[in-house]
């Protein structure tokens, strides 16, 4: 990636769970928030994965959001005792976690419903940092929330992308990242000097090979990023030019 | 996680590639690597997933190699003008990136041999900071390798997962970490308090709940790790009682 793509505005994304790290559990996470942001401009510039230990969560909150636009988690903000997500948040920005009265409203009304004791551990997930807004969630209801440009989601994927879909209206809108991309049938080692040669003509592009696995064997995917539509037209032309002066075959993406 | 299971033997993982953080491509490295270290008793504690950007790449390699027992990294060993994994290695070391003669050799006569020309692109994979060692690469040739403690492989999967298994014999054995799990139709409102309990109980076990999906509707995989055997299936059996005693039932795990 260039680094002018570096333009603000940036993102991390934290994903907390022992269960990641140990395999236990397969993200999907960050391929949906990943794509998201890009379409909206946003560059998700880094992702971790860190384990449910507070002060790794509360020392990766205050580092990332110095560093950057936003930073969203996902994970850790059940009814459980290894959900710890808003302790460390609100740890982070030295302030309280009292009961915020709408989110405890809102799950009052919700366990009623569905005929649901509100126990004690049920009623933590109505605990907010000091000074954050609520995220719904319409799916289960205990609610995310962002504490200034923190913004804290479930892990539950289901879950994660409704409450993204929520905030995603409030977020900064960045520069628009347009791509194309050309399949074809050739290796990388046989692309790679014409492909260098193309980056170094638009420096301001983001040219990138990715091999991929096809029905037939494999291929590689030649992607070109970047603002400008009608040169990532120009250059999506010059990359099948490429692959045909090669000797290979432009393949249609399935 | 409770921390005495930060016993060394630790690992960190970088999942190098601008395609994870776009969105592009779902990684499905961090998992199997996870897996197969927590089968050896090696913790991984930290996975990041950074952009193609060699001062991030640097920094990132320098940090937690200082912290960690092993720092493996997936990506951008390939042939292309974005693969700059080598380099980054070599510039965190300080040391020179020479052809290295074995890696050349064997390069040589897998093209040869399957009459692929010999480029100035794909003879940089045989580019090896001095001072490291080779991991085999069965699948497509190109070596990975081992500077100190950082493990550097390939992206692709298939590639990654047979450069793992070549290094895997030679890496620290920690202490054997075992699970037992119960799968049951309880909501995590219900079990957290009782769980809360067990954990109390048992401080040097690892218990987590962890929503899943299954075929009718949804459940919670009750999980306890840890060293001691015995322990975990007297753990496994109150995990059973305790589904029971909440109303609940033991599902079979599909």
């Amino acid at each position: 990636m260039n680094e002018h793509f570096y333009a603000t505005p940036t993102a991390a994304l934290m994903l907390i769970g022992n269960e990641l790290l140990s395999g236990r559990t397969q993200d999907k996470n960050l391929a949906f928030i990943g794509s998201r942001l890009a379409a909206r401009g946003i560059v998700l510039a880094e992702a971790r994965i860190i384990a449910d230990i507070p002060e790794v969560i509360v020392d990766t909150i205050n580092h990332l959001r110095a560093v950057h636009t936003y930073v969203f988690t996902t994970g850790g903000i059940g009814p459980t005792h290894d959900d710890i997500t808003a302790e460390c948040v609100a740890d982070a920005f030295e302030v309280e976690l009292p009961i915020h009265p709408e989110a405890e409203s809102r799950l009052l009304a919700y366990f009623a419903s569905r005929d649901i004791e509100p126990n004690a551990d049920r009623m933590r997930m109505a605990r907010i940092p000091l000074g954050a807004s609520l995220i719904d969630n319409p799916v289960s209801i205990a609610p995310g929330f962002q504490m200034e440009n923190v913004i804290v989601m479930a892990g539950v994927p289901r879950i994660m992308q409704a409450m993204f879909t929520n905030v995603e209206p409030t977020l900064a809108q960045g520069p628009c990242i347009e791509s194309v991309s050309v399949l074809c049938d050739l290796g990388e080692g046989t692309l790679a000097s014409a492909l260098r040669e193309l980056q170094e003509r638009y420096p301001n592009l983001d040219l990138g090979s990715y091999p991929v696995s096809i029905k037939n064997g494999s291929s590689v995917a030649l992607v070109a990023k970047g603002q400008d539509i009608a040169q990532l037209q120009e250059v999506g032309l010059l990359l099948e030019e490429m692959v045909t002066e090669l000797g290979g075959d432009v393949l249609k993406e399935s």
